[in-house]
């Protein structure tokens, strides 16, 4: 009797990782029950262009339910997943327990403040599209204090952007906020000069992008110096407070501390009770799957898992989730049809190659051996990131913004929503200090 | 010494009556300042396509540092409005005092709830991109919570949407809100047919669209009801719960409750303790100035002005508002000028026609004494909404939403954003029963 019913095979998180994994189950005779706290799926490499006013939410995040709409095995669940039994094989989510034949554990990763939570409040990450249009509104909303503001040391603050961490993240925020600063908003400022506006990137490590080989560092280190980004190696944020940061022994004053340290797997990993790598990753078996649990598997941010032969862990990028996803949907598959032996090649990933983008016309590429910048490499971001995106909401509405925005430096979401954000404007002077290392684990990142 | 400097002006609000009066005044020789509590003009008229996920606020919204960039006498101020002093002739707002040689205030207007401020809670309006997209994503989330609910009274009160309010604003979004249950959702879901969701349009008064003649209420009522609508007129809303609204001693239940049943003046026309008229707008002289304070214009719908012929007032229309700020800026840059006499003409509303669109090939317009309805309305108000976007960010990327949307039945902005609305789903007991009228004044509306 069990035999005869279709098996329900059940994806937590709709990310690139469960979103790739849930396409790949297509063909396959099983009920796929996808959830997810958000209606949409993010396309999160994108996602520092709605922080600085590129691109609206909607350009970059399409809805899931709009996405499976012809994948009849499919369903769709809104809701947030409280809790998971590996042993009777439940999840709970929405209030109620969902059964399950094989689950998919794909919740992503969340900001790593290395045990300094309370530094989230004045230096926000940029996970998701609330954060981003945070971050969006307190970045516009600062050149209107500064315009209005008398005491020069204020001003200056309101001036000052400060980005914590160089990964790619990082890079591009910073690159993408100095250019709104210096070409779209110049003109609109009678008093400010907002070209004079600081952007400052902070990193604990030797160098920019440290995923990458150290050419490519290089190179981008000097594309963000050309446009005016100034860049700290080698230096550890000590404290965060409503004010500014503190840095080798140095407060620097500024409204907008934007968090791009690193991330942490989700904490519905650490929930399960399983050994943990690094960053709070679930350490998994080569299949992906649980240890002792063959039907239950952890991808993308959320999973760990070193290379045998070099030791290397699946980078937390984009293209590690969805290669992993995809290589589960095929186990999955093969063993619903009752062909054995698909884990007996455990998952290998593929470097498809690194891209960081830097600002117009400034880029980084790395595809094997070749390792290029400049404005070769922008135009190879450009087309990789225009063909992702199609089937995206709509292709042109997304081009047309990018070449309104990049050709005429305007940027046409430059919106103020959501209440003044009261709480950062009043400076709370900084307690202890301590030290915070800003390369655990790396942003996650589109490759 | 005082003749030699600049005329100082300052417009409070930047919606068609503000920014009109701001741009008209480009070539006088003034200093003119625009307050407003947002850092973009909104163009209102299309909220209701980001209420139902068809538009991004970004698509309608323009930064208005932006509009005016070039016109060098003109500067901006983020920042509410805290208080006026007639007398002293200054300005408080963002913490400091602004004088003024003269004044043009444009607040606009706020839902008005008759009284029932408590009903606000249930029953957002539609007045900003806040309660807009608060909106969708209540909307959105709604289907999402029907899909999963068992209980068959809660899942169509998860699946009724009412709407207050028979006006533009109110018969537009019912409109659109079917639409978007027939046609657009209705493939993304497995269990619930959302192409049964009622939507229910109240409506005090004896018809639809009561700003326009008979023949086109009577033409967008047969509209409304051939796409599905259940229009109810001559119906009181004299109950706002939790859960539903009481009209006419029946209960409904509904957890999207829509409030389009009016509008009032900005609370700020009351502070100035001046004498008001219908729906608290502030009295003024047939040159729109506030009675002895000739350098004090009220304009928009915070004014009420009413024909000498006629009696008829100044709508609430941005055709309205906008005619006021071009006839204010007029008079001011004729008296910087020291010509005299320019007051000596009122000012005096032409009607340039009315339109409302239905949904997707309907749609009224009255042009004169052209009536029509139809396809060829429906056009008609394409034609004239794409025209006046044509510089608002980006034409391309709204022409391609809308193309994307009325032509493949698909709406890229479906997000459900923001936190979810927990008070909204705890139903609470109506207390005492109270009628509300819902046509003292009509939403602001584009002609």
């Amino acid at each position: 009797m069990a035999e005869s019913k279709q098996a329900r095979v059940v994806i937590v998180g709709c990310g690139f990782g469960g979103l790739f994994a849930a396409r790949a189950l297509k063909s396959t005779p099983a009920d796929v029950l996808i959830i997810d706290r958000n209606n949409y799926h993010l396309f999160q490499p994108l996602l520092y262009q709605v922080a600085s006013a590129a691109l609206s939410p909607a350009d970059i995040a399409r809805p899931i339910r709009s996405i499976l709409r012809d994948q009849h095995n499919a369903r769709v669940m809104l809701g947030e997943v409280e809790g998971v039994d590996l042993k009777e094989r439940w999840v709970s989510a929405a209030g109620a327990r969902v059964p399950y034949d094989y689950l998919l554990l794909a919740p992503g990763a969340v900001d790593n403040y290395f045990g300094h939570e309370e530094w989230r409040q004045f230096a926000p990450g940029m996970k998701d599209v609330e954060e981003a249009t945070l971050i969006r509104s307190r970045l516009l909303r600062s050149f209107e204090a500064a315009e209005l503001e008398a005491d020069p040391a204020e001003r200056d603050a309101h001036l000052t952007f400060i980005i914590v961490g160089a990964g790619p993240t990082g890079v591009e925020l910073a690159g993408a906020i100095k250019e709104l600063a210096v070409d779209v908003v110049a003109r609109d400022f009678r008093v400010t000069d907002t070209r004079k506006a600081r952007v400052i990137l902070i990193e604990a490590g030797p160098r920019v992008l440290p995923a990458l080989h150290t050419d490519s560092s290089a190179r981008a280190l000097a594309q963000l110096r050309a446009l005016g980004v100034e860049v700290r190696l080698g230096a550890s944020v000590t404290q965060v407070f409503g004010g500014g940061v503190e840095v080798g022994g140095e407060r620097l004053g500024s409204y907008n501390v934007i968090w791009a340290a690193g991330v942490r797997a989700s904490p519905l990993g650490a929930a399960l009770g399983m050994p943990l790598g690094p960053g709070g990753r679930i350490k998994v078996l080569p299949d992906c799957s649980i240890p002792g649990h063959p039907e239950a598997f952890v991808i993308g941010d959320a999973a760990y898992l070193p290379n045998p032969a070099t030791g290397q862990p699946v980078p937390g990028v984009s293209q590690g989730a969805l290669q992993m996803g995809r290589y589960v949907a095929r186990v999955i598959d093969a063993e619903v049809r009752g062909v054995r032996g698909a884990r007996a090649q455990g998952f290998h990933y593929r470097d498809k190659g690194s891209m960081a983008t830097v600002g117009k016309s400034r880029a980084v590429v790395e595809l094997g051996r070749l390792h290029f910048g400049g404005l070769a490499a922008w135009l190879a971001w450009m087309a990789l990131h225009v063909t992702v995106l199609i089937g995206f909401r709509n292709r042109l509405a997304v081009l047309s913004s990018w070449i309104y925005s990049y050709v005429f430096f305007r940027r046409g979401s430059r919106l103020i929503t959501g209440l003044a954000p009261a709480a950062i404007r009043r400076p709370i002077a900084p307690a202890t200090s301590s030290a915070a290392s800003a390369a655990d684990a790396p942003p996650a990142r589109d490759g």
